[in-house]
């Protein structure tokens, strides 16, 4: 994906049909190209001498002077707009076919059609922010609660790309004075205290390992808390649920536009995002687990954080004691919670249940539940809550939640190992030098100092058309 | 719906994720509100003070100062914005985190959230635009063709509003002479010339005429002309239609965001829109008419303009015959095209079909296609758009669309009527009068000068909301 220089033109709202809609122009020739369709309502005016930062009213019209509509134009001047070049944001009415008219008209005067991303890629190419800042327009306009939009909002901001910054100025000195030592080397001057140089690499290792591990809560922030629903096949999983995505549509169908695929399969509870990994039933025939289905949703559970196990009240103890014996070694480093459903299906008061089933399992999260009658479910969703064990992340937390970033940060981490080891084995400079700068290389990959074609396009094509 | 005077919000652009999103704040406190959230760039910089029509950037932050998102601020003053209050329009991120955050911000600091077609409405109260201006706007989004928008954007631009604006001074000149001389009845003064005032209401009654009658085109345009595809069950009626539906949705595919509710059962051949009327197949068993088929498809042939009567060329002649025993007279005033179907079946040539079938129904337009194989569809949709004989419009004629106005221009025809049938009887200048202000009442009704909630209501309740 290569930066070019010609001006480029999309619709940069949402796509569809509404009130109005946004058509953004960016490139040298953003301005020509938008007066030679636009008429102003007041007479000769020109964009040429329009301010910048101000809109003008008028028409636009096509090669023949037919009205295609009448439009406000908003206009900024490079270097201070979005792109940082020449920017024209021409506001229509909300029709396909106005969008439509529009952007075939700007193309048959000379506009390219924006690729997805390339309002920020450009953005990016003139040093109006760096990559990973880049990175964050997108994951801000998917975001989808309070957390991943002030995560993503943070890295926008910038917070995350000057704790880089510093990290590689603080490389920089240190591979100096690792440099300028082996310049005069044959002097055996020594221009740094090597307790020092030690120094200086711990606590850059313990930065960038904050930084690393921190990924762990921004991916289940950005992506969801792995949580795995198991149990038999007539358990219940499937109606619990339905129980819970059902809720959590019924809250978020105020937001116009939501569909059913962005919601599928996750659920937000207080802010936290779950996302619901499918395992298939286990049935227990004859005494015998079926071991294909138990398996497979095994594998599965590996993926899990969370484990709820969905048992039918009403069956006998003995079956679930021999599930218990395959099911609880798989959850040992995960949080589990025994959810007890069909409680509206027993003869005898839940406490009996409960005593029944505790006494099996002690020590473990249960809860009884009827996912059918809709009880106790927001109790079980407090024991979610719980479970997940997000730490608190303050305002200003620097959280990774791109699996680039924490890529480049796991390879600029062993590099950054290395240099301590080494100079724990006093290794010569010139191999400290070259872990340094590697280290430096992967900081360098996060912001885009370094970077190649095929890392951007792999980042900006995931952008929506018109950003 | 009653007019208030508080300040409204709502989502301007198309719902769901987009690169950006607009939200349209309107009036009186519409700059206070949104300057208690908004904090610009620039130090110490206040809405209060910034120039109408220019853009100011900054940050939305929350009541804890917690920054929602970087915006781009978009100021009108009143009179002269799209509601004719002063409008604050917040140019945000895309997101639906962001967007709601920021409507349910403006409604704790006192705005509410806007009803459908709000914007437009006070636009309407405000003396902006006149009723069938503002219908227009909605006529304008819903827009999805060159016609129905070149329509819609006469009518918003107030060509309908001026015509109708001229025809009422015209009646007002006419009452006032007949009104002027009842007051002057006893001193039997003839201010206007009998024969003057019957030219006068001639001319108005065909300027209304040639009004109401442009709806037959109108409404063909807006909402497609009515085409019915019969024929018994087998003949490949559905087929058919979605090769015309496939074809036609390959097309639209390029507009993103286009579902397939929007295009169901209409195509668009040509900038003329076809809308197929749904009809249950003939089904003729042992030589018999299955009657209940049969009539209820003959019920919804009435409201057809064109009718495709759709044939298995593989069938005997002597079941063609039978049928076109009753489908013919029904057809009469309609456009009728016997679709020879299946030719890919046949073993002779179509040359030897075209004899065979040609004769049995001369004088009528015919075609031999395969609908299976995509033969002569294209011709079959020549067929089609010559069927449609639209007459010709020009850039700026005035076309009436909308069935309301279409009921008001009929009530408003017969009101004339009763005037030159009234001048022609010499009837007393009481009921002359009487008529010529019901005629100038309908025509008021279309433009709003005459309205009241329950109409108001109606119109704008089918408004998207933010607009």
């Amino acid at each position: 994906m290569m930066i070019t220089n010609d001006t480029i033109c999309a619709v940069s709202t949402a796509p569809g049909v509404g009130g109005i809609a946004v058509i953004r122009v960016s490139g040298k020739e953003a301005i020509p190209i938008t007066n030679d369709i636009f008429v102003g309502i007041k007479k000769n005016m020109s964009l040429f001498s329009q301010k910048a930062y101000t809109l003008a009213y008028g028409s636009i019209l096509d090669e023949e002077n037919r009205l295609i509509d009448e439009v406000i134009v908003a206009l900024f001047r490079a270097p201070h707009s979005f792109t940082g070049e020449d920017v024209v944001e021409i506001s229509c009415h909300g029709s396909l076919y106005i969008q439509q008219q529009i952007i075939a008209l700007l193309i048959r005067k000379g506009c390219r059609s924006a690729l997805p991303g390339e309002f920020t890629q450009r953005a990016f190419a003139n040093g109006k922010m760096d990559l990973s800042q880049a990175e964050a327009v997108a994951d801000l306009i998917a975001s989808t609660s309070a957390a991943t939009h002030r995560l993503a909002m943070n890295q926008m901001r910038g917070g995350f790309s000057r704790e880089l910054t510093l990290l590689r100025t603080r490389l920089l000195n240190f591979v100096s004075l690792v440099e300028l030592e082996l310049d005069f080397s044959e002097e055996e001057v020594e221009f740094a205290n090597r307790e020092q140089l030690k120094d200086l690499s711990t606590q850059i290792e313990q930065e960038i390992r904050r930084l690393s591990e921190s990924f762990r809560v921004g991916n289940a922030i950005k992506n969801g808390i792995p949580t795995a629903i198991i149990g038999e096949t007539n358990a219940g999983k499937s109606t619990l649920l339905n129980r819970f995505l059902h809720e959590d549509r019924a809250l978020v169908s105020d937001i116009h536009g939501t569909t059913r695929d962005v919601i599928e399969d996750t659920i937000n509870l207080q802010g936290i995002t779950f996302r619901f990994i499918d395992t298939a039933g286990i049935r227990d025939t004859q005494d015998k687990i079926e071991s294909m289905g138990i398996e497979r949703t095994f594998r599965k559970l590996e993926q899990a954080s969370i484990v709820l196990w969905v048992i039918d009240v009403t069956q006998e103890i003995g079956k679930i004691k021999r599930l218990s014996e395959r099911i609880l070694p798989l959850c040992e480093k995960k949080k589990l919670i025994l959810v007890f459903n069909k409680i509206d299906n027993i003869s005898g008061s839940v406490e009996e249940e409960k005593e029944r089933f505790a006494l099996t399992l002690p020590g473990v999260e249960y809860i009884f539940i009827s996912a059918k009658e809709n009880k106790c479910i927001v109790q079980l969703e407090e024991l979610l809550v719980r479970a997940a064990q997000l730490p608190e992340t303050g305002e200003n937390d620097i959280i990774v939640t791109n699996a680039r970033h924490y890529e480049a940060l796991t390879r600029a981490l062993s590099a950054i190992e290395r240099v301590r080891h080494g100079l724990d084995t006093d290794i010569s400079g010139d191999f400290l030098s070259q872990d340094i700068r590697e280290c430096m290389h992967y900081l360098g990959e996060i912001t885009g100092q370094i970077s190649t074609d095929d890392i951007l396009g792999n980042i900006f094509s995931k952008f929506c058309i018109g950003k």
